[in-house]
């Protein structure tokens, strides 16, 4: 299969997903020119704000590869990731990412991507969220801890 | 329970969850003054990249209460949120976000927080991961349907 055929998957997988209340956005994960994974945006019918494609479909590939680490795969979605997937693309380390839509296009038809973006790249005190810092001794305990942690797997 | 009661709770729950090979991250979700979930990083254990605290706790809170919508809540969190977690903050869209140790005090102990950061601030060519715009038409339909659907739900 081409980079064209793995990417009208991830659109597919768009389509069909807009027939059971799902969202315009389809992923796959793709390991030795296979698709190992596909997701879809079901946040309103699973009723949860994480269930973007590309999250969904990271997490079915590292459950079927039974590791965190996706270093050998590629990710094609029909859409610019969010910085939510872009966070979780890097986590997953996994190698390219190939995007059809952008997030210019999603902003378009009503989705906050551009906005999330924009609001990251702003000092915490002007975001529409607030960020407060609290301090906790046990927070600062649970860091020294894992400091001097042997055999702690690292990622 | 106060704030500090429940950042206390977070970071307890980070210091259980390495008793359990998860690394040192909690974080509780608070409505109406009640915890009304937990979650630690179980991204090791999980084989789950995505499965942070804040993740974790959003999805639970999220399936309690039966909705994407998490306008009424706040997140107690032992660190910073990633770029990630943040996302997935702002499409829950919670109120306010209070956390203890920062995205540097984690970059201090070997995660990829602030180096996260920084990758998403630079342009796409600069990026240590590629992302590659491959056009679809199937892509750019499936956002036209979209437009075109009428009582979809929107968020």
């Amino acid at each position: 299969m081409t980079k064209n055929d793995f990417m009208k998957q991830a659109a597919n997988a768009a389509m069909e997903n807009m027939k059971t209340q799902g969202g315009p956005f389809g992923a796959v994960i793709v390991k030795d020119n296979k698709i190992i994974a596909t997701g879809s945006n079901r946040v309103v019918p699973n009723n949860d704000p994480t269930a973007h494609a590309e999250i969904q479909a990271i997490r079915a590939a590292a459950a079927k590869l039974g590791t965190f680490d996706l270093s050998d795969c590629d990710v094609y979605t029909s859409c610019e990731p969010c910085p939510m997937c872009l966070g979780a693309i890097y986590w997953a380390k996994v190698k390219n990412v190939y995007y059809a839509n952008t997030r210019y296009d999603a902003a378009e038809i009503g989705f906050d991507d551009n906005f999330i973006y924009e609001e990251l790249e702003k000092p915490m005190d002007k975001r529409s969220i607030n960020f407060i810092k609290l301090d906790s001794t046990e927070a600062t305990e649970s860091f020294e801890i894992w400091k001097k942690t042997e055999n702690k797997k690292e990622y």
